[in-house]
């Protein structure tokens, strides 16, 4: 099978079974979006995988009472930087370089520059660009889920605030930023799973500029 | 080969050979990025295809003298719309609804609702939000260009309103967010192309809540 196959046979699963995903399904796809790119690989995200039927529970309502938050194998939030800091930079930066085997003070230059850019261009900017980070890594997780035939929601309807306060984000420095439900399909229950998949048509799609 | 496997190869060329892709490789890349899901399914977003000599040099000091604008092979211009309408969003419904052949008032109510959350969020949210989902298509093209062994470089860094004077996105009602290019590493000139790649570690990555 091929990316445009599995990206055919995915949709937004409307309704869930219940079933549980095998742990190595889940390591897959946490593996992709761990392996996405990000702007100078800082990676200002993390995922918290929630598997508790009590939190999902207390998730549902801050999720409009979404019934995938319950009835998923797997609820994946992901979380993103609150801001950028030059220690946050300088620990990514040096990290890179250790496991390169390069004198610590190598991106000693680019890191001024780049705080150089962001410093000025305040939180909330900073908020921003880390969550739009995520939605890359969301991306490479929900691709990865369609190879592997597992369903998952996207979901941005949640009162991201309200998340934060019950996954004490606040304290590890992040914001809710995206949660994606894995899980299977309920085929009898959503009114989703038969319809016809639409998208922009091509020619207004694309541009091409020869 | 998987996804997984995909990714691992991948990296940012930053020096591009100059060669071309070829056109069935470019198509592919694109349908996946025009597959990717989308916030209530609007996809406001566009993207621009320059294969054009002239139009990438006068790119290339818009993003930082990067040398891969015109060494790539195609360079992919991903843009956004500016703000949220209610026309906009009818017309997406619309088209949607066609599609499925249902009556053009199925989707009212979420329209109505819709709107009420987004207007008065304002067109800066507006911006952002809609960026945000061009990010996720991003992310698909990424690993479609992967899948396809074509190198992609992802790029922020560019001077958004110069880009956006430069092809006249405003006249369309859109801001570019993403550049993405599309060619060959140039394994010679590249001071990337051996480096291992280096990620978050799982254990930081990852927290579950069981």
């Amino acid at each position: 099978m091929s990316l445009i196959n599995d990206l055919q046979w995915r949709y937004a699963a409307k309704a869930m079974n219940g079933k549980t995903v095998p742990q190595e399904k889940i390591d897959y796809i946490l593996e992709a979006a761990r392996l996405a790119p990000s702007s100078s690989g800082l990676q200002p995200y993390e995922i918290l995988v929630i598997t508790n039927k009590e939190l999902k529970e207390k998730i549902k309502p801050i999720a409009f009472n979404q019934s995938q938050i319950v009835d998923a194998s797997h609820v994946l939030v992901f979380a993103a930087w609150d801001n950028y800091t030059l220690d946050r930079i300088e620990n990514v930066f040096q990290a890179t370089l250790k496991e390169r085997n390069l004198p610590s003070d190598t991106m000693d230059a680019y890191k001024e520059r780049l705080w150089g850019l962001y410093e000025p261009l305040g939180e909330e900017w900073h908020a921003q660009h880390t969550a739009k980070q995520a939605y890359i890594a969301f991306g490479m997780a929900i691709a990865a889920a369609a190879e592997q035939k597992v369903d998952a929601t996207p979901m941005e309807g949640f009162d991201a605030e309200a998340l934060d306060n019950l996954l004490e984000l606040n304290k590890k420095g992040l914001k809710s930023a995206l949660v994606l439900t894995l899980g299977y399909r309920d085929d009898n229950n959503d009114w989703l799973v038969g319809m016809k998949k639409v998208r922009t048509p091509k020619e207004k799609f694309i541009t091409e500029l020869v």
